[in-house]
């Protein structure tokens, strides 16, 4: 499996909300930042975080617009993420991120790029 | 040239604040989306939004993170752009970004991410 592979695979286990296969898949000090926010270290706290979205949700998709690998390893992503959430709700965001695995084929740095208004107005409306 | 090239040539052209060299790689009707502010379409209306934004500024520095080419042609970048202006003021954004060329390796779509929150305190500021 190569990095776009790893990373299309990790994305189909959001998409599936699937939490097992999603800690399975990343380095135990994965460093995961949404650049608007806080970083979040670890796969438990990438856990703790993802649950509650994924517990929440009835209907996941993020849409890829464009995926490439640079020469150094790193993925590159456009896409649209969508979250349908239980309650009717809908959560669209348009986001670009970075997927850096390790030697073992686990990620290990993910950086996603969005604007966080354009989150919150729509969580909070 | 390939569509790396040409992009590293487009940001280079950033960097010197040479307005001509920007506006001669690009199509008559590039579309140009800072996804959290409303789209530019054309080369004069890029023109006239990076005049202001040049002419304002002592140094021009974009760090390029990463940069890859998809399978067709997209060339998606994560940078640090940053601009010193001449009245002192640093501004510092954390982006990604794509750049999309046609048939002449002119660039016709560009789309940048990033938080609008974080390019404004810094405008304000």
């Amino acid at each position: 499996m190569n990095n776009i592979q790893r990373t299309e695979a990790f994305i189909s286990a959001w998409e599936r909300c699937d939490i097992d296969a999603i800690i399975r898949a990343v380095a135990n000090d994965i460093f995961y930042h949404n650049i608007p926010m806080a970083p979040i270290i670890g796969a438990e706290a990438l856990r703790a975080f993802a649950m509650p979205l994924l517990t929440g949700a009835e209907h996941v998709e993020w849409e890829m617009h464009h995926i490439a690998e640079s020469n150094h390893g790193a993925v590159l992503t456009e896409r649209t993420d969508r979250f349908r959430l239980a309650n009717g709700k809908s959560v669209t965001i348009r986001v670009m991120g970075t997927f850096e695995f390790d030697g073992n084929g686990k990620l290990k740095q993910w950086r996603d790029y969005f604007d966080f208004a354009e989150f919150e107005s729509q969580m909070a409306s």
